[in-house]
Parts: C-alpha cells; structure tokens; sequence
C-alpha cells in the first residue's frame, strides 16, 4: 500500500470517528513529496525499508537518526519534522502518534477470526438460546438457559454454566470458563483460561474450622470489558461483583467478590483486588497492585505498580508503596531509603556528639 | 418464607451443629413482634424490603439507620438492637452474626449442582475405578487407573492422569487439571483452572546450563480442601507437597514443590509459596504474600497483605512487610517512612549546625 | 538396585555427560565397603533404610547424625565423608551433590510419558502437518496450518490455533492453549493451562475510552523453554515477544508483549514482565518480581523475590527492593528499617535538645 493511500484511509477513518481528528491528525501536514510502497509496520529501532513506525516521544527519538523505516508517524515537533524529511522518511504528524500507529497496524493485519458455524462436537443444551452468526468452536460446552447474543465467538474448549447470558460480538477465548450467575455484556473479550463467576472465597472462622459461605450473588461484566488470559473475576455472597463498561483487565488478575469497578479502568497484569472493593471510572491499577478487604479507589486515580491501598484513595490521586501514600512523598521516601545507612552512621556519631555535650 | 420460620430453621441448624449455640444464637432475644415475608438475602446497604441482612459490626452500622432490610441479624449490641426495633425491624441478635448470616443465605440459594450421571463424551479409562452417584461432565478425561469416590463431581473438560486418587464427595470444577502422582481427599474443591501435581520448578544449574530434576514425588490434598481457581500445587523431586485438612486456598496461589501446610489455614489470592517451605496450622496468609524456600510459619500466625518472609515466622506472630518484621513495628516504619524527608531536612540541618558547634 | 550398581550407572552417565566429571564425581572416592540395596531417594530427614538422599550443605547437615538413609551423596568434605562412613552409611562424594542426585533420581523415576498415537476424538484440521511418533490426546483441537514436529506430545484438551509451529519432541500439557502466530521451539515443556501469544495488554487512551491496539507481532519460544502452570507469554502488536533457548519459567509467570528475554534465564512464580522488557542472558528473576515497561535486565544479573526495576540493572548485578537497589543496601536499609521508631524518638530528642541550645 502506497503511503499516501494510509494517508488517505486514515483519513477515512477520521471521518468516521472523531478520535483522530481530536488528535490533531492532519494529512496537509504529511511530508508528501515522498511516497514509497509500505508492506507493513514494526517498532522504530527494528523497521526496515518498506515498513512504517512511529515515534511518541522519550528514548524513540533517538532511532530517528538510524532508523530504516521508510516512514514515520511523528508527535506534532518541528525538530523531529526537519529530521525525518533530512533524512528522506516520509512522515505525517499528530499529536496521538500511538494512537494514528494503532491505526495503521490495523491497516495492515487482521486477528484471526474463525468462520461463523457451530462446531459439530460442541455440546449446546436444548434449552440454550443462541445468536445468529456465531462461532461456536471443537468441544465448547453451553448449559441449560444459557442465552448467547449475535455474532459470538465461543472458541474450543470453553464451558459456560448454567443460566449464562452473553451478550452481542462478545468473543470467548479458548478453555476459559463462564460459571452460574454471570452475566457478560456485549463487545467483551473473554481471554484463554480466564474464570469469570467461580465462587467467591468466603469463609467463615468458627471453632470448629473454616464454614463456607454461599456465594448467591451475581457477576455482572459490562459492555466492552476485556479479562485478560488466567484472570478470575468472583461471584460474592450477596448482590454482585460488578466491573464497568469499557474497564480493561490483563492477565492474571484476580478480582474478588463483591467488587465494584467503574468504566473505562485499566488494570494491569497480576493486580489483586480482594472482596468488596470499590474502584471509581477511570482509574489505572498498575502491575502487581494489591487492594485490600473493602478499600475505596476515586475516579481517576492511579496505584503504580506493586503498591498496595488498605483503605481510600482519593480521585485523581498517584499513589505508591505499601501502604501507599502520594507518589511524590514515596519517591523522595525511596531516595532516602536507599541512604539509611549513611544517615544511621551519621545519627549514632550526633549521639555520641551529644551525649559528651550534655 | 417468614421471619419466624427463618429463626426457626437456623433454631434447627443449632441443633445439629454446635457453631450456632456456641455463637450464642438464642431465638428467646428476637424482636418477634414482627413477622415479615422474607424473600432473600443482601449486603445492609442493598438490602430492599423483603430481605434479611446482618451487622458485623464496624463502618456497616452506620447502614441501621437507613437500611430498607425487612430483617437484620445483629450482634449483642443493645443500642442496636433498640435501633433496629425503633425502625420496626425484625432481628435475631447473635456472637457470630457473619455466620449466621452464612446460614441464612444456605436457606435461599442452593449452587448449581449437575445431576448425577456420567456424560457419553467423557473419556474414561477401562482402568479407572467410578465410585457411587458421581456426575462426570461432558469431554472429561479420565486415564489410566484412576480411582474416584462416591458422590465426586467432575465438570467438563477436567483431566485427570494416571493413578489419580480422588476421595468421596469432592469437586472439580471445569478445565482443571489433576496430574500423576497425586491424591485428593474427600470433600475437597478443586476451582476452574487449577492444575494440582504439576512438575515442580527444579533446574539445577550447571556450566551447560540448567539441568531438569525428575519430579518424583506425590501431591497431597487432605480431606476438606479448596483451592482456588487458576491455582498451583507442584509436585515435588521427592517426598509429599502436602495441603492439610480443610485448609483454603484462594484464586491463583502458588504452592513450590514439597511444602508443608498445616490445617485449617486460609492462604488468600496470589500468594505464592517456594519450595519447602513449612507451614503450621491455623495461619494466615493475606493476598500477595510470598514466602522463600524452606522459610517456616508457625501455627496461628498471621502474615498480611503483599509481605515477603525469607526466614521463620514465630508461632501467633503477625508480620508485615518485606522481609516481614512485627506487624507493629512495621506499621510505626510505615508511618516513619511517610516523614522521611522531613527527617532528612532536619538531619541535614543538624548536620550543619553540629559543624559550626565543632 | 545395588548401591554399586547406582554409583556404575551414574558412571557411564559420566562418561556421556561432562557435568558429573566435572563435578569432580570420583568413584574412588565412594565408601565402597559397603555395598547397600538402594529402593528409592529421598530427602535426608525423611529418607528410611534402603533409600539414597544427598547434603548439600546448610541446615541440612545435621540430618547426617540422625538419618535413616542407607546411601548417601556428599559434598567434598572429609569430616562429613567420616561421619558418614562411621554411621556406617554408604556414600559417594562430589562437588556438586544436587546435580548428582537429580542423576539419582532419575534412575528410579520416569515421568509418565503418554504411548504415540493420535487419539480419535483428537481434531486435526486437514491443512496440519504433523511430524512422526507424536502424540495427541483426547479432545486436543488442532487447527488450519499447525506443524507439529517429530515425538511431540500434545496432551488432551489442548487448543493449537491457526498457523503455529511446534518443535521435535516438545511436550504441551493438558489444557494449555497455544495462540496464532506462535513458534515454540524443539524440546519445550508448556504446563497445563499455560497461554502462549494470547493478544498484549495494548489500550490506547483516548477522549472516547480505550482504543484496542491489534497484536499482529510474533511470539517465539526458542529450544528448551519451559513454561509454567497457567502462565502467559503476550502477543506484541509489532516485532516479536522472545524467550532465549534453554530459560525456564515457574508457575503464573507473565510475560508481556514485545519482551525479548535471553537464554539460560530461570523465572519464579508469579513474576510479572510489562511490555518491552528486554532481560539479557543467565538471568534470575525471585518469586513475584515485577519489572516496568521498557526496562533492561543485564546479563547474570539476579533481581530477588518480591523486588520491583523500573529501568535498569547491570549486568552481574544482585538488586532487591521497590524500587530495586543493590542487595547489600537494601538489606542494610531493611535493617534500619526496623529500627526507624527509635531512630525517630532520638530524632525529636535531638530536636528539643538543638532547639535549647540555639
């Protein structure tokens, strides 16, 4: 594909959705004296000639210079501009250069999809109601009253429980499990080995050991959530585990009973939430985050990575450490940390200092 | 089902089982004047007429003076008590109102449950040996000389290898996986995902690089335990991994191959053990911990959220922090830790001034 | 089989492998007067009359005295030779007594190894190719353009998608998944409920939500990787996610999108790599480490359990800690650590002291 053509159908996408337009993207300012063919794209320190790439800023700058790309998304920065032209790489410049890339990744690849049809070895009860235009793949298993939306895909492997419902062009990755009592919206994306609905970790110490609470709640996934591969979303004792439209799970998370999660939340690989968490819209949990029995997390806040909240945090707040506290006071902690030794040293020769003193 | 009959049948519970009498439940202290329908249960702050809830206590009281609960279980709190009568509630007040509550939920909800009855699509071995009334889902498999007890569940997609043992009353949930070499007690529950007798982790290095150490050991699960979905247990080179009696494990738990855990612990979501380690009876384990090769943890202790132990954790001691030290001395370091560099501002100045005092 | 006969066996092991002569395994130096019938290995505090176990040193040294096994294999230590030879216990000497009695092991145990042959329930998309004496378990799913090679093992329940390629004698557990636009290499081990080239965690922000960046990269699991129970390697949206020939790793690993990890690396459970991680060569990661987006691991470099890189760690390097700074430091800080309650009460004193000075 020409270059100016991924111009041209970036730009048809803009017309249709007014994500790149908000990002400033502009085809007038492309460097349009060059045209080369593009097959492809790739990362900007591994391009070669006939594929496109992008910087956004940082330590990617640097590959400018060597780069073999034979073109290039640019941030709206007339250095970087002069550089790629310099250097004979066409270019076009917005201000969301990752989000004009993911675009023309799209241009170039599409994921697999299998073929509409239903597998003959999968296992549909009659009792079933089932979309039009599905996928239902090798040895899928779907239990009484489940109710599967339009253009499902239901990958091999996977078994969905009794009383299930799956809303529209909700994709199932292989071997993951939807059990009793959960409800997933529309445009999710189920990932391979996924649990969502298993039964909450309730127990109940009594003299006589552990007594097991019933989890009769419901788990409830709205419209375009994702839930990463080997993730597990709980079913509670009572009412529902909860996660909000648009929210975005990787893999190996674990969200416990009872959690309320907004929309349009991103949570990051091995984050634990524990049961009756609340999260706001629009916060961030990094990798390897930990949140305690009932903590409260405000709207548009973010947890860095590894951190761990015991009780609130506030909207928009950046928090760090175990228990966090505000990201500024954590990194100056961490800088100190690291010089402990030397004030301990410093602090026992004040002591002796004083103690002649006095 | 009314009120009444609700104390009733938890009255009848009592009788078979020492928990509620020993929680000190008497129906004598029930505001019986009223007699409400009751048609399910719900977290306080939920709670819609019609439903039974409870209070444990903590920041959920503040739920009594607007609650729309039609029945409360409260704990012997006489100011409680008086305020759920001024609302015209019906209660029942008890020691143990979570488990009480535990109790009611079991009298509304019964988990789906599959009927008895082997599937014609599950694989079983001519080898293996069926218990009594047990459910085999659909594309179980079941190999060679595996022994399976009466009443076992088995969900679909479950593999269970060679010489498996699985005791009376247990089950396993889709898409889990029971490897050689290991044996399951009764009335275990094995969650979706979880992979019990894997080869454990064990390369030893040399100059070619890692040499793999044969597995050969046995994975043991006593009677009464739960692990969670995702889950690990490893087996070991030699010798047993052992999970004691009604001991709990949560979502994605890691156990390293030959570790030792006592009963009636409950080990929270993402923990991870590594090899060897001992543990005793009755610890907890909060969501995240990690514990290092051959560390111990005696009896009782408590080791809380995101902790590292590299070493020994004293019988009842609660520990916090990486490496764990006393959860109290931790929790003064952690709020130390917050006004470090005002301390390091000061230590600064000193500094100075102890100079010109020189 | 005869204590002689073992020490025989490991000798022609010997003379086929380099790792015991250089292990400095001498035959000679066995204590050969006594000539036991060994049934089996185990650990030295649990071993009985007629098994073999092994000291490497440490704590484990005091079994010697009380031991039950009748062969032993030591470390080159003259007083732990005579203790040995005066317990009348049969032994060999080595300087590396683990790789030895993995070695051991060996001779007693093989791991259950399913027969060749393709089980009919088994689906095999026509357009596969599969290599010679390979087996496939029942309800394994194979679909368009897979290439299996010679003696793979595929266990039942596995789902290969489109196009993936599969080395000689590679072993892929029950209900693992293997996603499009894989490469795992020959002699591989992939654990059951493992996912490899599932999509990376690629969200774009934008004013609407999260736009879904497509993972059209590769994902490459060279020669003798291993991979863990219910682990993930990602699928990158560009380029490649790599794992060098030969590194292992442990339970509920993930690995990000686009990471590129070298080889001989050894990975604990529960390790967590965000997306662009490159790790260099004989790399240790500890149990739940976690390592931001972009960061490097130099070659030999070991990060210890629990730690957190944000950039960057020299080769050869010994880093703990979140964020992560040399070992000796940080333990000296986790010393300190706990002190910091006292360090803090001194602190006020000085200041009142100070305050009354000026």
């Amino acid at each position: 594909m020409k270059f100016q053509e991924i111009i041209q159908q970036l730009g048809d996408i803009a017309q249709d959705n007014s994500l790149i337009t908000q990002g400033g993207f502009a085809p007038s300012e492309a460097h349009s004296s060059r045209n080369p063919e593009i097959e492809g794209v790739a990362a900007i320190d591994k391009a070669v000639s006939g594929q496109i790439s992008y910087i956004e800023g940082g330590k990617f700058t640097q590959y400018l210079s060597t780069t073999n790309a034979s073109a290039l998304i640019l941030p709206q920065d007339d250095t970087l501009k002069a550089q790629a032209t310099a250097r004979g790489i066409a270019w076009i410049a917005t201000t969301q250069p990752r989000l004009v890339f993911a675009k023309a990744i799209a241009l170039f690849y599409h994921p697999y999809r299998p073929d509409v049809g239903i597998h003959p070895t999968a296992i549909i009860d009659p009792t079933a109601v089932i979309g039009k235009e599905v996928y239902i793949g090798a040895y899928a298993v779907i239990q009484q009253n489940v109710v599967i939306g339009d253009r499902v895909a239901i990958h091999p492997q996977v078994t969905i429980y009794p009383n299930v419902e799956i809303g529209d062009n909700t994709i199932l990755y292989s071997s993951c499990t939807i059990q009793e009592r959960s409800k997933i919206g529309s445009n999710c994306v189920i990932h391979s080995g996924a649990v969502i609905g298993a039964e909450g970790f309730g127990f109940v110490p009594t003299a006589e050991g552990w007594y097991k609470m019933e989890q009769s709640g419901y788990t409830v996934l709205e419209d375009g959530v994702e839930v990463g591969c080997n993730s597990a979303v709980d079913r509670p004792s009572v009412g529902e585990t909860r996660i909000g439209r648009n929210t975005k799970l990787d893999n190996m998370v674990q969200i416990g009973h009872g959690c309320q999660i907004g929309s349009n939340c991103a949570i990051a690989g091995q984050v634990g939430l524990a049961g009756g968490v609340t999260v706001g819209n629009g916060v961030l949990l990094g990798g390897q985050v930990g949140i305690a029995n009932q903590a409260h997390i405000g709207d548009g806040a973010i947890v860095t990575a590894q951190s761990g909240v015991t009780h609130k945090v506030a909207p928009k707040a950046i928090v760090s450490g175990t228990p966090a506290i505000p990201h500024n006071l954590y990194r100056k902690g961490a800088a100190i940390y690291k010089r402990l030794p030397e004030i301990y040293q410093k602090f026992k020769e004040f002591n002796q200092y004083l103690a002649k003193l006095r």
